[in-house]
């Protein structure tokens, strides 16, 4: 049998990100002691000096499909409390398989929370987008925390020149943070920030005096994708330590094109 | 050379729709007298009997690249001022190049209008994204037109229930009509038809005083995801002969999902 | 409070299908004796009759949550044993919440099946994607079930004109089933008759001597896009009762564009 | 009326990147004496500072807008003759218009190029995704240049183990090189560079003689998706000054994932 990857390649040059990408499969955690399935999307790679030709992808499969399967048999009484530990496991796996000097494990998500309906105080069950990435560098291992959360802006400006009637759609906010591996940053905490900070939280189920509830808050909360912008960052400088990236589009009710503020610190 | 297409397959079924797809391609159009370049995305199919293993994709691809290119060096001064003339002449290229009882050509694309903005009266290019398909089969050649249209809803329940304040959102509605070939019908009308529906038109370039009047526009206008259906379709129905469907979709501003109202006829 | 959509419209129309859409929310099924947690994305629809304004969308949330808390509350220990049987649940709740003659509901999710390596055997898990729609009208109740499996296809006519050698690439196939809702079809058996009808199955994680079986096996199972679609059809039409709809579409290395078979029975 | 955009916001952060993205207009270009028109799609961006509630989106709609419409206009018989000419364009008269630090103007679209095919030397028309930033910074313009390119990859691996059989996939590689706006490089070139690195290059119209010369094509250049990162970021860094980015996607035939190889420089 041919090991074509162990091959020195014509070309010399160093690779630094090599592996896996899109690839779904089954993961299970003990989220604050409920077990939780769910169907995550993986990206997984590390660097390829410059006198290797590839790199045995397979291994990297393995890494994480025995995670996996090891998570799924022990019913993760112990392990795997977040998706960074579970991104951890896979390149402490990962060690023992394949040589690398750096190795990325990204883990592509969604949170289920529960939230209280602001008048009739309902369960609402909300969803949202989370990407965990753990890197690891000669020495040290970051992570990064992302959140995707659905919110609303109400254009002050439009409030202010037409006697409180305004413009309002429906906006996306994107939170980034990334900081040392052992760094405690919850990704409830870091979605309660984005979603804090718009015109108003949305809710999936709304009796007719929530929505009320909501168009009063909307309409008491004027803002500027700006301003949320700003909100957003302003309040994680605040709560978490690390690199902060924020990133808010609001889907224009009044153009077929969307607006952005972003900013980082 | 072998001809595998023209084998006998071991399985024996009759396929309605074989060829290419997600083509892009340069095409050029001389609509009401100017040319315009641009670059759709194209389906062409034909169907397959029981007895043939497969057809020439080449011979589908040339028909469509022969075309576009005699249209190029012509400089359409005459021919295909739609893009369902393009897509006939397709159809008609391909009758001489492969045996077929029914063949499909579809071309998705994108139309610039021009609007003028209600209260500055500037001028604002729009996009919407077209779709048009020529179907013929044996004795019949049909055509289906679509647009897609950005617009908003301001929702009346919240509207009455609020004393004037509400939710507003982007909204998307798409019209189709199936129709004889040579029905005529201009998809500059069939935009027209959807766009006048929704709570306000939508514009690329809005000073202050033409914001001010979009959203009094959109209050003046509140409509349900049900209004905007049913006025598409109630126009659409005196102004053109052939199926219609309507759908539209508001990505509500209260909350994480979108509303969709669809009907036909 | 108002009730706008008890309301007669202007425009008399009947819509035949409004509701929620893109709706994601936590699913619980418990699939032959095991209990599997996911996030589906939904789409729940009833028509609305000429008289009436328009729908009271939360009724149709609250179908779909308190189904939902239900089937997680009682740990689904004998309810919801297929993804028809929960949209079934919802459309029955549905009834006593909000009139109708006609509603749909549609589950959008991902299944994971265990498979074996053809060569070390090992466990590899698959995910596919799969929606299953349960449509209700005036003394008749049908589903839909639909599955969409990655697989290849490996040029036959290639490999005639080259001693052997050909083009290869990733192919998709969709199977669509539309039947009785009592009529049994397990989504397992359908993901099955689309697996095996490609040049060869794909396998998330492969060793060497597996990668070469795999290999070897689509050199010896030469597949235009139509043989695939022509096997598809043929063993669904063998196995299944109902209306049958294939499409393949075969990402060609040696094009930018894709290739399409469709056929339905 | 109230410029709400000229407040004082309540909490202040500076903000690097507001305006207007996903904008969609037309577009017209000389490009080597030749006029084209296509519908790109836009993002400009400028800072905010921290005394500034908001930005004037008008303005910036209006510098695209104004742009495009002196451009059309004038026939663009000497301005504009590529794509980072015409952000600049923009860039300037937004100068004029609202007050800024730092702007950014992106503009993605297509690109046609004709090709010869191998064998029957026939001219294929081939369409390309290219992205072209302008970034202006106090003192300094930088662009930053994107192409993406579909090829293909033949596993050597598999090769040298299954006599010479192997899996060959569509593949798609991105170019991305950010240098001083002054720096002369040609989207051509850098398309030139990626497509010529792939196992072979890929082709919208391919008669069998050419179908069977990119097959052998394939077999005698088989390449590692590492393989084809290495040639495109070797012969980037001899052609092109700045800093370069290459990733390379592969989807796979034998795996539902993809592989990818990213380096930069």
């Amino acid at each position: 049998m041919f090991e074509t990857q162990e091959e020195i390649p014509e070309i010399k040059e160093r690779l630094h990100r090599v592996g896996i990408t899109n690839l779904r499969t089954i993961a299970r955690i003990n989220w604050k002691g409920k077990l939780y399935t769910f169907i995550p999307t993986f990206e997984i790679t590390i660097d390829v000096p410059e006198e290797k030709k590839g790199i045995h992808m397979s291994r990297l499969v393995e890494s994480i499909t025995e995670t996996m399967s090891e998570a799924v048999e022990e019913e993760v009484k112990e392990a795997h409390t977040s998706l960074e530990e579970l991104g951890l496991a896979v390149i402490k796996r990962l060690e023992g398989k394949h040589p690398h000097k750096r190795a990325e494990v990204w883990i592509k998500t969604q949170l289920i929370m529960e939230r209280k309906t602001p008048a009739s105080k309902k369960i609402s069950l909300e969803t949202y987008d989370v990407e965990v990435g753990v890197i690891k560098e000669p020495g040290q291992i970051e992570k990064v925390l992302r959140v995707k959360v659905i919110g609303n802006t109400a254009c002050p400006h439009a409030m202010a020149n037409n006697q409180g009637k305004t413009h309002i759609q429906r906006a996306v906010a994107t939170l980034e943070i990334r900081t040392d591996y052992n760094e405690e940053i919850a990704l409830e905490d870091m979605i309660d920030v984005v979603e804090s900070s718009f015109s108003s939280p949305t809710y999936t189920l709304l009796k007719t005096i929530d929505e009320n509830a909501v168009v009063q808050n909307m309409y008491s909360n004027p803002k500027f994708v700006e301003d949320v912008a700003r909100e957003i960052i302003f309040k994680a400088k605040q709560k978490f330590k690390g690199k902060i990236h924020v990133k808010v589009v609001s889907h224009e009710s009044i153009h077929k094109h969307d607006v952005i503020a972003e900013t980082w610190y």
